[in-house]
């Protein structure tokens, strides 16, 4: 049986400790991707020059953009950066710690690992450390491709060092998970923070198919934020460098950042920096993976 | 021939009897789903952690989220929970009965009816039953998993001692179904006024695919809650607790709780409380449900 | 080679005779499918009680209701009723008629004309207009279901005594179609005035997957009628009483009428009247279907 | 390693020179696909009435309206065509030149170039230059249909005397590709700015599933406008006139047409002006296509 926190009451209060004292806590975390989600699709891709046109734009215009919108607010996030990425764009990628942010690790393909296995999920996870140390940067935090971890993930970056993960969606504000090697900081994600739902569209490989106007996905991630205030949670938008970087979505996401900082009750905080003031919290919930097991009795279709 | 309601002339007016004198009844329901929706998409989805903590969300914090909103305005909802749902999380399935709350079944494993054999279904049907039994729960009614009743449903529940349906959508107030069995309630639910079209997104396995702003769903909503006041319906909502207790969404619900009570004009009522109100109607609509038969010359489609 | 309009300039404006002085016409349509479309996705689907009872709704609820809705603005609409939702609802498809509207031949089982031998689209014709006879209703126009219309349906519905279709959106204004076996008349539709596209939802078997507010379905309405407005065209909205006759979306529907009763250039006309006031019109375009041949070389997948 | 632009600092203005002082360049273009995607989707849809009536549509009322609403403003546009059409409606495509505008090439039968062989892509190339030609009309300019462009298709267009090209994403601001044959202007599109997303629905063949209405269009394009305009870019629209040649959408074209123009910062170009502005611009960027290699072992799926 999981443990079940409705034991204690409904919706015990987050404990404010790791939040420094703010309603919420807002954790700005982009995806550069690169030309990888395409790749995984399909080998063939590669030889699809506009789909690898599209994905390019990531590098090329997406991200420098973006590391100049966060220079004018002073901003320090959080860049997930799957291995091939780094080693297809090192200065673009290296330009990112340059300007003060943090690069965590992303995999090494963008393959979801939850169609590999044991033994490949771990040559994934290596070869995607090192193409990031090959640069000089040791990653903190780890984000399974797609969110789509296993119950071996967690313990895997604990194994090879990392502090903090970003994958699982069973909360909304941070929490210990005691794997068998050692404790992570989990710093749950969700889908309604992230842009891919909003803006991802190519028809082949099909990575989207819908194109929302940016004031739409302002109203939704307005929401949530204003919800994370009341709550007490954590506000971590996944953004992606090659749809947000887009001229008229770099604009909306100043927006947001305008509206973060005039809530006046949220403060910003990368990957490490939230691993920290987690660690330090006395009241942080404490976890235990226990992986579902599902009755084939129950459950005939694989 | 079904019998038709227009040979009476059009659009009668719904009885006012199971109204208790107001415009419209809203009927607040809850599905407590938790793992078994991804579960039933496929036994091997147990492995994926992401999507089973993407579930788990559901009784970690958005059951006790929604519990303590309903708290808020002390009104007193329908929850629909799986037997298999109530085994893995006794605590969070309790705390609902303890705070004053209808717990109704839901299937046990949630797999759509539709695909099962009449002994399977029944199988099903029982198991469910005998998972809220153990947590002293008797349950008064019954909505078949993604609402995907059989023929066989209705009798199903009145041979179970149930007294009340809310699957069939073939229309927006209550009426009696007349099974061989027995008469059973049938408090008839929409897409329209699910969360599910709203919000669920997830792509492995796929269970939706767009994630619509807090406001959408509200402005769907309202409108037609101003037409079952207009027209004497029974608005009857249908949140997950594992996307609608997501901390924006929850704000939206208090929204559309307020604006219920604004309206001034709208009685709020359980399931089993409607079942009571429907069964003093002498004007109520009785029914027998008459299988459809299609033509294999005419649809030579199985 | 297809005979071009635009030889003779850019967006000739279309001949006012038919229009009757208006500015543009209005055509509300209403396909009263019944359980029709379900069954023609497969004969399985009959043993689906919601499903069937999702399609019943249509002569239970939403057919009623529209026709107490065109009662209030006194209108006459023209109602599309495949030939086995006679034969099923007999009285509710008898009171469209009494109520003084048009009912027009749709097809008898609802399955597409593209996935039938010449043969069966045929029997399909014929068996559907059967249905309306034994009711006593003498159709004069058609529409291929789902707008399915080969390059044979024309001729049908000519052969039968038919007086107009409307299944073709080659244009947004009327024109005559000169068949083998006479004239017809051809009422455009489009897939952006029909509720389908807004408000349909059924996962098993799929009919739509998205639900919008009736808010957007308006806007998109509007949009669409100024537009026929300004170009003198034929402004047909295609609802599904299934659909347009749910509570909320009824009440859009009001909305919409008065919005063009306030426009107060907008004629009304049921598609027996547009038929007359367009042969009436010497200005009318008129037209021989010349198939497409697509040339294997060109397009080698079948 | 493709070479990286964040090298030298995060997005470097793109150079003024080719703008001519703009804020932004608008360069308007209309794709007049007629029959053709929906034969490229299977020749058998050469049978469907209805779908290529949906088609027809293009050249009989919605280019005819495109252009007379270009007039309103005295604008200039960009028509992509592809051969098939030209062959098929002479005397529509005629009158686009006639009317001022630039004609380019889009192939001959809209099949996506990455699912050709090489030999294939040229012929189809050569071909569709051919039934331009026939009409007297000499493109300066290529469009790979559905943007799907090989590693082959710029140095085609070069070879065969073309100056442009738009069908790359990888930035939002015209560069100079070297190709072995040859220098070619490419000038990036992106799905963001074209009307099928929001506009397309056809069930058979599904050519898309969603149908926005104009507002939602113009605010997904007005954002991206003022996005373009602080960044210095392209706003390159696409649109189909099939698609926004109904009047609805016509309407809020010219509302879009209107807001550019109100701007005042923003340049009107077509193809070849742009072509012509950007070789003559010395701070322009060059680049060579280097194709992206996919390692097997890395990405076992092809």
């Amino acid at each position: 049986m999981p443990s079940s926190p409705t034991s204690s009451g409904p919706d015990v209060s987050s404990s404010p400790g790791w939040r420094d004292g703010a309603a919420a806590v807002a954790m700005l975390t982009f995806a550069v991707d690169g030309e990888t989600p395409v790749l995984a699709a399909g080998r063939r891709y590669a030889e699809h020059a506009m789909a690898m046109s599209h994905q390019a734009y990531d590098l090329r215009r997406g991200l420098p953009r973006l590391l100049a919108l966060l220079a004018e607010f002073d901003l320090r996030a959080t860049f997930f950066v799957p291995g091939l990425t780094a080693e297809r764009w090192p200065d673009a990628v290296s330009a990112i710690v340059e300007r003060g942010h943090e690069v965590a690790h992303h995999s090494y393909s963008h393959r979801p690992s939850t169609e590999l296995t044991p033994a490949e999920e771990r040559v994934e996870f290596e070869r995607g450390l090192e193409a990031l140390t090959a640069l000089g940067i040791q990653p903190t935090g780890y984000r399974s491709p797609m969110w789509a971890a296993t119950w071996r993930s967690a313990e895997l970056a604990v194994q090879h060092g990392l502090g903090y993960d970003t994958s699982l969606m069973d909360d909304d504000r941070p929490y210990v998970v005691d794997t068998p090697s050692g404790p992570l900081v989990e710093l749950p994600p969700h889908w309604s923070l992230d842009d891919w739902e909003q803006y991802a569209y190519l028809p082949e490989p099909q990575l989207g198919n819908v194109i929302e106007p940016p004031e739409k996905a302002l109203s939704l991630w307005l929401a949530e934020l204003d919800g994370m205030r009341e709550y007490g949670g954590l506000f971590q938008l996944t953004a992606h460098s090659f749809l947000s970087g887009r001229p008229g979505r770099a604009r909306a996401l100043r927006q947001l950042l305008e509206a973060i900082a005039d809530r006046g009750d949220v403060t910003f905080m990368t990957g490490s920096e939230l691993r920290t003031a987690v660690l330090a919290d006395p009241g942080i919930e404490r976890r235990t993976h226990e992986p579902v097991k599902a009755d084939p009795a129950v459950y005939p279709n694989w």
